[in-house]
């Protein structure tokens, strides 16, 4: 491992995802790799427009996929799942308490207490009691974060964070950011830790790849 | 392990999708599970058109991701990787001739080495010739094979097979179907032999959550 290399990764998250569930609970794995984490909050519908692209949960087939996925993942891991009352569920309260935050910690213990509350525990993230309790059991300034959370300068926090990871090339909840480099999905952990233990192989054949044309254009 | 489990499991591919390629790397896996593969050739293009979908590399941020993922999954798995002169490409004519063999040994056999020569050798699938020179390697007959191609029966068994599996739930590919149960990505071969060992762990929660309905709906 080199010095002189960043120890942060920045974990991109919408607690409206159930794979950020997932990546919540490997979180460890990245913290005794020596790793810091920087939760940084965004809309995941604010991705989906951005890249006109449509949500897992849009696609009938996709949805039924996707959570029986989820399911198996859990059970696989021994994770306790009951998921939201309601979903897609309004995150943007939780993300702007979560944003309003200053501490790296307790942005970190916040968004892992949303994640479990809400797809571990059933609890519903569009109800303000329900994330004062949470914010509570935090140890944090609940009545403090809940007028941030109403306050157009943290409004417009989480609007510059969603602009600021999709012009980072964030198109998807979970996403880890380390030096630069861009690891979607619950799955891509072991790839995290693989890279941080093998700093120096490159993708030298990436930017040809990329430049290359197509032949072929799908007919709709 | 139960002894009236069906150890059959589908494989199904478009060799356009280099996570097919990641995949086709890992399927000696499934036999040393005791697995017998039956490969399924359809066109990926008819699984997003079916599912109102965008494809991964028609979304740029995405494109740059995937490819940037594929790369690293190689140097991670020591992998060699050149990829197509042109991406995407027309996969037809290789598809074609896939479904015309009718042996799942020989499609199998085929289909990995369509990969193989796509993704790990860079050659171009939507030349004949170059299909002509891979059938031949593997020992087809590969007059009969190139003919068969042409065929509208064969051209038409595609189009069935794509809508088969549309109709199965699937919208994407790599994908494999173990006893109904689908599992899409080459991330998901772990899980597929969990379930192996597991074919009682049920998701007696999934259908529940299903029927949740949605509390908020994307602004666009």
């Amino acid at each position: 491992m080199h010095a002189d290399i960043d120890r942060v990764v920045q974990f991109y998250f919408d607690p409206v995802s159930p794979y950020v569930w997932l990546a919540s609970k490997q979180l460890d794995r990245l913290v005794k790799a020596g790793l810091t984490i920087d939760c940084q909050p965004l809309l995941f519908a604010g991705l989906l427009n951005a890249h006109g692209q449509k949500g897992p949960a849009e696609i009938p087939a996709k949805r039924t996929y996707i959570f029986g996925d989820v399911l198996r993942e859990a059970a696989r891991h021994g994770y306790a799942f009951n998921g939201p009352p309601t979903h897609p569920y309004n995150p943007l309260r939780a993300l702007r308490m979560c944003i309003a935050l200053e501490q790296p910690k307790e942005r970190l213990a916040f968004a892992q207490a949303l994640m479990d509350a809400c797809w571990g525990e059933g609890k519903d993230l569009s109800n303000p009691d329900v994330l004062d309790r949470i914010a509570d059991d935090c140890g944090l300034g609940t009545r403090q974060l809940g007028t941030a959370a109403g306050q157009a300068e943290i409004k417009n926090k989480l609007i510059v964070a969603t602009n600021d990871a999709i012009a980072a090339g964030v198109f998807g909840v979970p996403t880890f950011c380390f030096n630069g480099e861009l690891f979607w999905g619950s799955d891509r952990i072991d790839a995290l830790l693989w890279r941080v233990d093998h700093p120096d192989v490159g993708d030298a054949k990436l930017k040809d790849f990329l430049q290359r044309k197509a032949s072929a254009q799908r007919v709709t």
